[in-house]
């Protein structure tokens, strides 16, 4: 069976082996996304074993034919998201925090302490279709792959299940035992006790269900993971077969990024602190430095400067860090407008950051782009460009295709 | 006909006579926004001649019955966001010019003299789709009431037409012609002809289409309209009929609060630049400071200090102002998040702003709150907690009950 779809205005493959056409409007807007403009394409295939391929890409004018057809009457085209870092196996309601914290009102409501009493509370079916909602969400909004962390369970049985539950919706699952010291941990002796239990039996018994491991990485603090702390524990991960990714200088000049690109992970996220050296690092290195304003803004910290990265040469992905406490937005359109009004990226920066720099921070070569013999993971925008989507910020014009 | 809305975990009513309940929970974070706990709404009548109205309010369990019911499962409602200023009868696309300012990259699209040629040259049915699409997209967004201004024809026909156009789809019509001096009237002489054709013949045609006349009212320049000229459109409009609002202080210190304040507007908007006397004047007014942070978010401009006009004791409505130019964002949900991130607004101020505040600055009395006798324009929240608006920013979590 195949599909032929039409009525593509604008197909942005952000292939790099495409060129953009020339001379065409927005060329000089668009240039590095690969456009091909009033396209279609052909997908096909697609069983129990394998996601639907994308089979023929080309000028609408020169389409095969197919089993099956839809015109979208001019619409833009580009790759599903691909969010990177997303914490989304949690119960619980912070709204409240949220509205306090934005207007400098006393407020403790237990901050990830109640996150962590919810979530252990709440039953398998109560998470299982808490977290089927937020992918349906997420989908609604053009997300296509998504990375889901554990680090709301904290005790062996709690990160065993978010991890179980999140591999049931994706294959990008990572082991996040080391979210912070738990509050009940904090006491003489506990820090170690539980660096111990996450290294050991918990990782142990999460491994099974986890592709990455992951530590969140800053300043000697009560909650987080210094330097060592944090080598441990990814080496400790790497030893039991995980791929490696970092919480990274958030809070301040951390050592994340130096341990992330000396580990060779994946990605060190958040990377709003950085020395000249940490750009330096990352530029050289295979670890993309994956960028999450939607933290920044909401909890007013400062943005990071992504154009200081993209001018020195790192490789740079956008993702929501969609999590309870520092940024509930699910929203890949909001963090490119964010990025673009923000970080200083150009909306073709941005949208390549949230599909293929997304793809390359989770090493994943089949999504990301939009290219023969890939996954068909395809997002619509109600709009006859992709720069709407900055443009248009706030307004729900992006969808993933269902196929 | 009556219908009973239940499972309604926060009904906000944004009515000052409703005191919130005590010791529940957010019970300070939602202060002034009259929130009944665990409520039922009963709605009533709705035929050709008049809208669907409130009928009962009040906890769940004293519920009354009625014909219909319908079950919101533990949602929010508030009522339906009031839009007090948008430009919604346009047609061409400016989203090239838009990433171009925000890339510093050069670009010369024409400005609103591409969106005058696009808009003159549509057809009638062309600009009645692209409208009912906008004003769809609002409601899916949460808006049920929206103020629709001309200002893109800028010639006799043109801006009737937009005028006839907008009033099929709301009561809030504003004539617009004095939002710029047309691109081909700027030359020696030209100012003062469109001047007198905006204030002769082109009033007197479009006065039976609109409720409102309205002006761009800047420091000096070569597009906008000064204090004096401004005040000879408003004069001439109040003259003719209509009911005053103003655009002013958005790019300086203009003389726009003080005219509006002087000659009883209903509302100034924009409101970015304001002498200590501005704030003055205004807080002693019947005129309404409208907020359009989508603006300032879309052009970087520095945002107004809403903190400041509430200190005052000023009037505050939000509106989006999506336009093709300066902010293309239809959505409410995104102004509140701005307004609380951005504009010092607590989140119970921002969404009076946009629910209360936006029929205050439209003079209605029958929108923006949830009272017996009322429009039921209602508005579902996909959360326990309308906090959740700014909360969730990017996520379309706000729609438009549709009874
Ligand atoms: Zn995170
Ligand atoms: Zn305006």
């Amino acid at each position: 069976m195949s599909m032929l779809i039409t009525g593509i205005r604008e197909l942005v493959t952000c292939d790099d082996t495409v060129e953009n056409a020339r001379g065409r409007t927005n060329a000089d807007l668009t240039r590095g996304l690969g456009v091909v403009p009033d396209a279609a394409v052909v997908i096909g295939g697609g069983s129990e074993d394998s996601a639907p391929a994308v089979e023929w890409i080309g000028p609408a004018d020169q389409a095969p034919a197919a089993d099956w057809a839809i015109d979208l009457g001019g619409k833009a085209v580009l790759p599903g998201f691909v969010d990177s870092h997303a914490h989304l196996v949690f119960a619980g309601d912070r709204s409240a925090e949220f509205a306090a914290r934005m207007t400098g009102q006393p407020y403790d409501g237990g901050g990830i302490a109640l996150t962590m009493a919810a979530t252990r509370e709440a039953g398998d079916a109560e998470l299982r279709d808490l977290l089927a909602k937020r992918v349906g969400e997420m989908r609604s909004q053009g997300t296509t792959t998504v990375e889901i962390k554990s680090g709301y369970g904290l005790d062996v049985e709690h990160e065993v299940r978010a991890l179980r539950l999140a591999r049931e919706v994706t294959p990008e699952t990572t082991f996040l035992g080391a979210h912070v010291v738990p509050p009940d941990r904090r006491g003489a002796g506990g820090r170690e006790a539980y660096l111990d239990l996450v290294c050991g039996e918990m990782l142990a018994a999460c491994a099974p269900y986890a592709r990455w491991v992951d530590v969140f990485c800053e300043p000697a603090s009560a909650h987080a993971f210094d330097g060592e702390e944090s080598r441990r524990v990814l080496e400790a991960g790497r030893d039991a077969g995980l791929e490696l990714r970092v919480h990274g200088n958030q809070l301040g000049h951390g050592p994340g990024v130096q341990l992330a690109v000396e580990l060779g992970a994946a990605s060190v996220d958040h990377c709003t602190y950085l020395s000249d050296e940490d750009v330096e690092a990352l530029a050289g290195s295979g670890t993309v430095a994956t960028l999450l304003p939607g933290v920044e803004f909401s909890t007013r910290q400062p943005y990071p400067d992504a154009r200081r990265l993209f001018d020195a040469g790192v490789d740079v992905a956008l993702a929501t860090d969609c999590n309870p406490g520092t940024c509930s937005s699910s929203s890949m359109p909001l963090m490119i407008a964010l990025a673009v009004r923000e970080m200083g990226m150009t909306p073709a920066e941005a949208l390549r950051a949230a599909t293929v720099g997304g793809a390359r921070a989770l090493r994943r070569d089949d999504v990301g782009r939009i290219r023969v013999g890939q996954r068909a993971d395809l997002a619509v925008v109600d709009a006859p460009s992709v720069l709407h989507i900055p443009y248009r910020v706030g307004v729900p014009i992006v969808r993933a295709l269902e196929v």
